[in-house]
């Protein structure tokens, strides 16, 4: 059977996002233009703070994000917002998934075509 | 802002399964119901021997690919197949990645809204 090569390999699905809850915070960020609050974020991805910090970290480093610090109210307030780059490689990624989504749900009413030739 | 808590924690992406060479290993496999011999498989997600074992293994832990070793003329044969419980297993996965693209293709596109909505 010929095949061909490399055809499942989706490079595309940068791991730095791909990561399930970086892929939640990714996605809050991008119903939010403006930007969430560390707080909000963290409830609406269902992360604690530890956790949080730890992918903000990976995702800033990346330039994926910027975490800002400041003040609000006389407290302390941390606003995470994504960067023009992470939006774009975010777009980028999205693609990729689309690609996957698409091979895999062919495939399965491909799968079940052939199941329904099959004889009884 | 009110949040829907946990809107975006995407609970459903199994971690067995959304690891991008699995992604891409069990897309193939769903794209042929009779599975595939080990070597056409590597080749099809870009995978070392190596690596691709390494996946097979926690697959095949998790009950969702089985592994056949056989003789196919006089060579050792190795045949790669979704079960049936890896095959609903992964349709499950694929409806909440379609929930991802659809959350976050929605806020690409407000955000579009919101940026030409900007006074320039």
């Amino acid at each position: 059977m010929a095949h061909d090569k490399a055809r499942f390999a989706y490079d595309g699905l940068d791991r730095t996002i791909h990561e399930k809850a970086r892929l939640g915070i990714l996605t809050s960020l991008m119903a939010h233009p403006r930007g969430l609050a560390f707080n909000d974020l963290a409830g609406l991805c269902s992360l604690t703070n530890g956790n949080l910090s730890r992918h903000l970290l990976v995702l800033g480093e990346a330039g994926l994000v910027s975490v800002d610090k400041s003040y609000k109210n006389n407290r302390p307030h941390t606003q995470v917002l994504l960067t023009e780059a992470g939006r774009q490689r975010f777009l980028d990624y999205l693609s990729v998934l689309e690609q996957v989504l698409k091979d895999a749900e062919h495939a399965a009413g491909t799968a079940d075509s052939a199941a329904r030739l099959k004889p009884v």
